[in-house]
């Protein structure tokens, strides 16, 4: 059982800087996501592409933002259970929250944020028989370490940035790797898909266009695939089979919660702090709505800032909010780390 | 008469974001400012300080925090009527809000936005006869346009930053530059108050301490002042006189136009669109409240995005309001520069 103040369901740019929000009030916070790494949509949907919009920053590629955002929290020293969701929601008798996911971590916290985005991202999956009884013994949809593929052999199937990003980085790392497609065209940036060319041409990779990956074999993990390719057969001895298809957000489990929701979002009191129907649970960023509401990543920051300071008083019930300037009080991490802007000093001029 | 589709007032933080948002959907701003020059607060009270709260920035000085600003908003060609303040509110038969400002500048529009922050900065004003009658005849509390005073005789009075740090800046335009200070002690910068002692003893300004203006003289423009400095009555001939001493915010006449306020903060309706109690004026950042206010740049960037929407139905009351993220629909200035994303490509790997 994990304990932390601040529960957060979500590592996108929301949920990263309530890490930070928090960390000023002292709080600390733990993390979830469904994702094998940190970043949400940013990272998941759009790494490379610059966003306009972010106050201050006349341009950033989104992954830079959410290394910005690590940055800032990092002093916070969060906790993170990634490639996982949130799945049940208990309430103990002291009226802390119990959530497990559906790895079996349990965290409990006297405050739950859900910063949750589109919703947690499931893989499409292709359609072949036995595929989930595969599913971390050699099928992969997401890719959390990507040190496991090394020296292995590995097919990827799919056509769009993510095959695309993901053969170009494990083309070092795999002994072998297959890159197979159903289409002859691939829909990317067309550095990756020009990087991938190459790839192919200097024989670091095979390449399968016009083919599927139709049947899986193995005894208890994954041994062997057949590819179809042209009217033939192909087996194929591999290690890893990773389709790529996209993912779909989906709210998921947190649908039977009890949480009021509406058109798929989850209804929050933006009159006061961002609060859910439920007591304790807040919903901040893209996830939650309200009259006027923009999904705006700045908005999300916002509210992850208002929460925090309403959070306060669920986690310390007992103290009185002290509330600073950063300017004037600097930061100081839990990791000992301080920041302050240099005092003014008070001097004669001779 | 200026005619744009939103006044803002204040050029601070969310007043200048404000005119990136309302570019985004196509609408024009003017800005107003007690300042001589845009920032607000961070250009005025700490603009050599680092934030340490702006999403996405683990450090910013706020000086470069309004340059990032300033950058993102100039290709939505904002107005500025800088260094004077809004006095007069009156709404024509169209329903149109008509600013005067106490320079007599009339701007017209259906939308005023409210940025002020802590107010309207009023200088300090030192105990001097006639000190009114010179205004802007020689004597200046805020410095708009340091070119003004080149190869000028200028006496400039105070011992904080503000001081400090001019007369770093117009050493080198003026002509002859004398500091006068009442103490010994100069408050500041270390690294200020440094530089300020080296022009001393380079003799590029002189420096008079426990000493203060107590007189000054012309016929119709300021022609020489008089120096008390232990004892003794010194007089100089001088072309201006700037008194240093601080500012002080106030809301000023805003509070006759008939607004709902608190706790000198003007009170919007944070459940909806951040609107006044007047209908068309919107209030956002340090100036208002609501419950759960916090005092953070990042909260009035959120009211500056907000507001922005709400605002469109009172500019376009015919057209449908259209939402694209600058990701996927870049930014179109009114300059004619734009930016967007490089599009993905279909591409055949062969």
């Amino acid at each position: 059982m994990i304990h932390t103040d601040i529960l957060i369901i979500g590592a996108g740019p929301a949920g990263l800087f309530t890490v930070f929000q928090a960390g000023l009030l002292k709080m600390k916070c733990h993390l979830i996501d469904s994702l094998g790494y940190v970043g949400g949509q940013c990272a998941e949907l759009y790494p490379k592409k610059p966003i306009y919009d972010i106050p201050g920053y006349p341009q950033i590629i989104a992954k830079d933002l959410i290394d910005k955002l690590m940055e800032q929290a990092r002093p916070f020293k969060p906790g993170f259970s990634l490639g996982q969701h949130a799945q049940k929601l208990e309430r103990n008798s002291a009226g802390n929250l119990i959530i497990t996911t559906n790895k079996g971590t349990e965290i409990i916290a006297p405050v739950v944020i859900i910063a949750g985005g589109l919703g947690s991202f499931q893989p499409r999956k292709p359609k072949i028989d036995s595929l989930e009884f595969y599913e971390e013994k050699g099928v992969d949809y997401t890719i959390t370490y990507p040190e496991k593929y090394r020296n292995k052999t590995l097919v990827i199937a799919g056509g769009g940035d993510s095959a695309l990003d993901w053969t170009i980085y494990l083309a070092d790392i795999a002994k072998r790797l297959i890159l197979v497609h159903r289409r002859n065209e691939f829909r990317g940036a067309l550095e990756s898909v020009e990087k991938v060319q190459k790839l192919k041409n200097e024989k670091k990779i095979e390449l399968i266009t016009q083919g599927a990956v139709i049947q899986i074999e193995g005894k208890d993990f994954l041994e062997s695939l057949t590819i179809e390719h042209q009217g033939k057969a192909i087996k194929k001895k591999v290690d890893f089979f990773i389709p790529l298809f996209g993912l779909i957000p989906k709210l998921g489990p947190l649908n039977n919660w009890g949480l009021e929701t509406k058109s798929n979002a989850i209804v929050v009191n933006n009159s006061l702090d961002y609060q859910t129907n439920i007591e304790g649970i807040y919903a901040i960023g893209d996830v939650n709505t309200y009259p006027g509401k923009l999904k705006l990543i700045l908005c999300g920051f916002h509210e992850a800032a208002v929460v925090c300071h309403s959070a306060y008083k669920r986690v310390f019930p007992d103290k009185k909010k002290y509330f600073k300037y950063t300017t004037i009080a600097g930061v100081e991490g839990f990791d000992g780390s301080k920041k302050a802007a240099k005092p003014s000093v008070v001097k004669t001029i001779s």
